[in-house]
């Protein structure tokens, strides 16, 4: 009979613990029988020894196992999805869905709504006017049958076993572990039941992973997992030090994902939805990543992927003539400009600060019972590397609010701006694949 | 404002909490404000991370302070205490405290019956006729005042800190950390109120240290907490190996202690007791521990100390004459000789195993509610080194019941017993001393 406390000595004496006891810790937590006590223990255990490919592996598997698991067997074709760790500004999947659908790749997307500086794809797609993630099983297969994409909020009982353990680990320290990290990042696409995976792993200030070299662990630990799994995958390293693109908040953000599915928008963004684009083509099957990067830039250059978007936006109960008429996303009433007091090169960006500024509006959940002020955020004119003249705009703001918390974000944001002389070195965005 | 999970970050990023977050941590968790499952998490970071010097003393302090602390000092002159952390055939306590305050040093005892192989002090003492060990405040003061020597079950609310701590690790695998041990003795230690500690850390296959190395560091912790909080203390790390004398049980034990203090007993309990003594009496300004234990040995062989024995008997209601009639304690029916089937030497003996035997006659309490069979338990006859011929009794075994547990019992210590061609190496009783 496997014993808890005996579960807990092995781990924390640094060997290996074997699938049976991987079980028993997962469907015994997950089932009330393991108390939280010991649960903390033992995955702060894990903490300090880690976990090997193949505890791993089986950690995710029986995790994603412990509830409800999306099966997409029954539409034809392979079926992509892709993952982002999290960053400031990050409206990648607005752009790259699409942009990969329209090139025959379905891409049946849950996603969460979560906690963060911006609220998640839900929240962003939630501020096109209409539009309606709350999609039955039936319906959210169908769409994708019919036009190769739908994105719906998470329905079901998915992965009971990381809800419960990601509440525990957020109140007891247990956060910053790659085995803890990769098994319920990994579990969720598991059971949400793609054929193909793209991993986005974030690295720098804005990001939780601040080193490359841990980074690119975690990448090589998820492609792991998802091969073991039976699934395709491939990640990227890409660099979280300054902002991804201008726009920070909800429907800011879907702004200019339209602007970059117009074949316009923000060199950084563009580089990066092309690059997981093409990586997502690529696990289906389209070609090498580079014959797959050239598709991408064909289909968002050529408003093929534009029209696949308002597509998904009419499918799901939006207007679609937000595509070509984007007066009709909402915008907050106010707005400020933050304007600079020196001249000089942007040397860096406290990149977490900007996301922080941008909550303060209104923009993020900062608890689950938080509402969202869809139409806040912010918007950067100057990002590290730009030259700034005194008295030039280095952002807008915008809350629906006057006061205090403007004052505040104002404040804290030209905190998060640093000058030099000279121009910073210039920096990668794409640092580093995992396949 | 101090937050659990920063505390519990910082020690499991190895960093030195202040005496600030300490005492968050103790208060917090005993008021009930911490939850288990952060307190479990934050003691395997210890386990981990360990405490240096400054933050142990701070916890054990902050650990007695969390209930009731008995006060001493209206009883005059100097108090002593021994503490040893376990082992198989340990009655030192039912020797040394008569020893020492047959010398003048005052022992105001409060002992506990714990769990075990056998019971406590407490428990032994209570196979004597009549004996009480459950005194009020009061009349255990008066009567140390009166005779110099009292010995009481614990009463109020002792370190309730330990008591949660104790309870939670023992269920989590955080049990084997030098800081948490330590401060778990030390503190009831020093709620107990007395001026000297003389700790016994035992070390071998009968103890929780397995490792020299590992007791000497654990001795040197505890003294340094003692000395952090203004009492004298001074350790001994012992040899567990081999049972101390023959007898495990408590009435046996009780015999064998009797035996001891009439000076004859078993060579190595005697040289112990009188090396545990030495230290007491040294602490207490007697002299040197040479001229201690040279005063130690002349009141344990002529007769001083077995007559303050039978003062501690006839003032806790006990039948003093069971000090020179030793059938009036009581003995358990039933009794079975273990016969050797071979012959040579006891190479080396399974102490834990012994002890396991033990309990199994009905001498342990393996929970709370089991109710000891005080008479019950095992004398050997050979220990480690002895020669042995085949035929010869290795040891007998007294039970209130024959059956079942009296023939696991038997086999049990059947297979505690290894035997050689030549005799093992002889191994130091007292391994070492740490002031």
């Amino acid at each position: 009979m496997i014993r808890m406390p005996d579960v807990i000595t092995k781990k924390k004496n640094g060997k290996k613990l074997t699938n049976e006891e991987i079980d028993f810790v997962v469907h015994g937590y997950v089932a009330g029988e393991i108390p939280d006590y010991q649960m903390s223990a033992f995955m702060m255990a894990v903490c300090f020894c880690g976990m090997n490919k193949a505890e791993v592996s089986h950690l995710t598997k029986a995790m994603a196992a412990s509830g409800d698991q999306v099966d997409l067997r029954s539409i034809p074709g392979f079926k992509a999805d892709k993952h982002s760790t999290g960053g400031v500004g990050d409206k990648t999947t607005l752009i790259v869905a699409p942009l990969v659908a329209s090139l025959g790749v379905k891409v049946a997307k849950m996603s969460g709504r979560g906690l963060g500086h911006t609220g998640g794809t839900i929240d962003k797609l939630e501020s096109i006017p209409g539009f309606s993630t709350a999609l039955t099983t039936d319906r959210f297969m169908e769409q994708v049958r019919q036009i190769g994409i739908a994105i719906a909020g998470q329905t079901g009982n998915l992965v009971p076993a990381d809800k419960k353990m990601y509440a525990l680990r957020d109140v007891t320290s247990t956060v910053d572990s790659i085995p803890l990290i990769a098994s319920s990042i990994m579990s969720k696409k598991l059971a949400a039941g793609s054929n193909g995976i793209v991993l986005d792993v974030k690295c720098g200030s804005g990001a939780f992973m601040k080193d490359k070299k841990d980074a690119k662990e975690l990448a090589r630990v998820m492609v792991d997992i998802g091969k073991a799994a039976g699934r395709k995958v491939s990640a990227l390293v890409t660099d979280m030090d300054v902002p991804l693109g201008y726009a920070v908040g909800n429907s800011l953000e879907v702004l200019e994902a339209i602007e970059t599915l117009s074949g316009r928008g923000p060199a950084d963004l563009r580089k990066l939805c092309l690059e997981l684009a093409a990586h997502m083509l690529a696990l289906a099957g389209k070609g090498s990543v580079d014959a797959c990067r050239k598709l991408a830039t064909t289909a968002l250059d050529d408003g093929t992927a534009l029209t696949t978007f308002g597509k998904l936006i009419a499918a799901q109960g939006g207007d679609p003539s937000a595509v070509s008429d984007t007066k009709k996303l909402i915008v907050a009433k106010y707005s400020h400009e933050l304007i600079s007091d020196v001249s000089g090169y942007v040397s860096r960006m406290d990149t977490e600060q900007v996301g922080i500024a941008a909550s303060l509006l209104g923009a993020g959940r900062m608890t689950k019972e938080d509402v969202i002020d869809l139409g806040a955020g912010l918007v950067l004119r100057k990002k590290t590397g730009d030259r700034v003249e005194k008295g030039e705009t280095l952002a807008v703001l915008y809350a629906s609010e006057e006061g205090e918390r403007m004052a505040a974000a104002l404040e804290g944001l030209r905190k998060a701006y640093h000058f030099s002389e000279k121009a910073p070195k210039k920096r990668d965005l794409i640092i580093d694949s995992v396949q």
